[in-house]
């Protein structure tokens, strides 16, 4: 693969979907939260993005099965007249520098647009370097119009001065100079530690947003088992530290 | 977008503009320099400069709604014979690499070249580590014929050996490779302040370098502004140092 | 050279050959093992692979001849009928950075393709911060076919959700993409130390996969050229670290 | 400029000449040779090399003139039957990433073969540590036949196993699959001082190879103004740290 591709795996109409973004990022808040969405609607995979700009490596799959780096999009289908079809964009990987970050917004968007996109939602995290019980959800936008809806579900308008990097900033940014309107909620966290409390709250948001019911009972166990593995890999760091192969890499220097 | 873009936002005729460059550099004396001069002269917005070589993210403004990192073109028509039209590009960034500081100047003398400007003025400080009540204005030139007019404004060429780094130095640099004239006006300044009084002096040189008349008076409270809002940003920062997503970056090492 | 080139030295046919990576990683593991494989086969030179993601050099022979950087194609035709044809690609380095791992695994597979390869072993080390006297042999594959086969002869599928970066992995992730089945065949090691006991392991495992019948004896004599080597090159690092030549790459600093 | 351009400035006929580099490397050993030899000669301007991958800065010269990064063609015409016409490379930069030293050889090879140049010495250090009065003259080569005219005019083959980073190994390398000749010629220096005794040798050296005949008693004072001038730009670096614009390149950190 030369350059970052979508292979369609479902052939699937949508109906102006919304895009969801949850790929990882402050405390792990958006990816938790669209993860525990889209399996609780039980949203079907549409397709799958590949890039040279993820790390250059597999990962190795309980069983032994290797899993290229990815991000993946999938889809749900409205089931009444005041939801939205939706189409999700998760993963566990963000560019591996600057440019690939508006390459990899490029690509999400081309497909967004294919599918005819209406709204972008993006989930993250806002770190305030302190643990909240009831962690409030900040929204930015790239539209005025959406500021008084995300009013009405509770979102909040306080903070700014801050910056949002990577896909959840950048897909309101590009989308907004290709008309796509769009928002980011994110949910306030610590910011060092991985936060199921605040995926929670961004969670009651975007269901009020989206016209959905989901359990919300399941999330605080997905947030503890990504936490053991994250454990178990930062274990398995220790123990495989690379060696760098001195003499193959960079020998004497002559110039 | 997949390259740097020039995005025109109000179609205009300009009289073989000159250019002043202002971005973010040393002491901030260019960008405040540049920021304050448009901001007087009423200079209107004539299109925006987007790239995927500026950090990837967006920042969030007072309201909620967010920016796309960018560079700014704006206009300035004269009003008297003496005076040349005016061509701003300004901004709060500069490229995120070697190569992407060649490739925004390559699009800022791009669009230089559509108005016809026939001369460029960039804008910078000069560190010299320590502070100086009466700070002089260093030239550099990519013509010999811009030392005289220079020195008869006060503009001093004692200085030499140094670099300029950046748009300020590019645009004369390259300007000379496709026949535009053009000079650096650097004000001496600490380094690691923030620098109105730096600025204030370009500004008195570029003042008589043009035929116009400003008030200055505003400066001061325009580098008081920019100084409050960077101490809110570094707070922030340390309340929103991002949590390394160690498991999903990149984990164990085999090869 | 401006991009990855493939530089065919012997016209070949092959019987759809399995491919077989041998590049640098950790503990040196399948560079050693595939070396000493396609050594004691006495496997023919088929061509260079050379690509301006190596490091800029050459290195100095015995002699005083130079040679580019690169990786090596051999092949092996197989000489009784339960045997398959062989492909190796060795070499003393891979990318420089995370895009060009994906571009050199291209190439490699264009290659592979050339000459319909069927099968990958991509053969490595995995590390455990321990020493083991009888170290085991981990695998992971691209196809759920692979894993009887290669428990068959002994490979174990115990050790999950680590990494494997580089062209051992990815020649794995793409190559499923593209449809070859591949397996990585990983000897359990240290992680800090070059290892000819693991490398040992790991031939034994290829042996029996590949139905060949190498010596092993020399094996450990080459994993000590390679440490002696090695050594030299780091004392010869120390004798020669490079001035930087401060005035020509980046004096003052003005922007 | 979008890519590395050369950019001819006086049209002349060259007889199959040899390329000389001399761009900047350990102990400038090679960079001071190749300029007195010029200079000495009395070489002319053929031309100037452009690149995105240079530096990007302009510098400062005395006058206050700038001057972009680059690197330049000389060439000299031979007078006797004996010597052979010459080309030079020389400057004060080579590229800033890994590719692009593959890129700027590449370039400089075009040009080379645009003169139909047959044979290339490319001029260096090579660093020991330690101080010799009287330094030996190391050799690479890319073909065997130039190991003996070589070592007839003293060059020693005794060293091998280190690297030549840069256009002075990459020449060779990517010159000999281009089927041009070269050697480089190393001056044994310490590595951590601008040293004129090594380039003396080399000169020594590349006289007799060249039949050529020059003054080498300026060739101390040159180094001495290297010197110089190198003290005086990292005084000015002290003075002239530049302030990191936090608030203007990565504020705060939301994902």
């Amino acid at each position: 693969m030369k350059e970052t591709e979508f292979v369609i795996e479902h052939e699937v109409k949508l109906n102006k979907p919304i895009l969801i973004e949850g790929l990882p990022g402050l405390g792990l808040v958006g990816k938790i939260a669209a993860d525990h969405l889209l399996s609780e609607l039980k949203a079907k995979k549409l397709g799958t993005l590949y890039s040279p700009f993820f790390p250059p490596q597999v990962v190795i799959k309980k069983g032994g099965l290797v899993d290229m780096m990815k991000n993946e999009f999938y889809y749900w289908q409205a089931e009444k007249d005041t939801q939205s079809d939706l189409l999700f964009i998760v993963g566990d990987h963000q560019g591996t520098n600057a440019e690939s970050h508006y390459d990899l917004c490029n690509k999400i968007l081309e497909v967004a647009e294919l599918y005819n996109t209406k709204l972008i939602y993006t989930l993250g995290g806002y770190g305030t370097g302190s643990l909240s019980r009831s962690p409030k959800v900040f929204g930015a936008v790239n539209s005025k119009t959406l500021i008084k809806p995300l009013k009405s579900v509770g979102v909040s308008f306080e903070k700014s001065g801050g910056a949002i990097v990577g896909a959840a900033g950048l897909l309101l940014g590009q989308g907004k100079l290709q008309g796509i309107k769009g928002a980011c909620l994110m949910g306030e966290t610590h910011g060092q530690i991985i936060d199921a409390r605040s995926a929670k709250a961004v969670l009651e948001v975007i269901q009020k947003l989206l016209h959905v019911d989901i359990s919300l009972s399941q999330l605080e166990s997905r947030a503890k088992k990504t936490e053991k593995m994250i454990e178990q890999v930062r274990k398995q760091e220790e123990e495989q530290a690379p060696m760098p192969p001195a003499s193959l890499e960079g020998p004497t220097y002559i110039r």
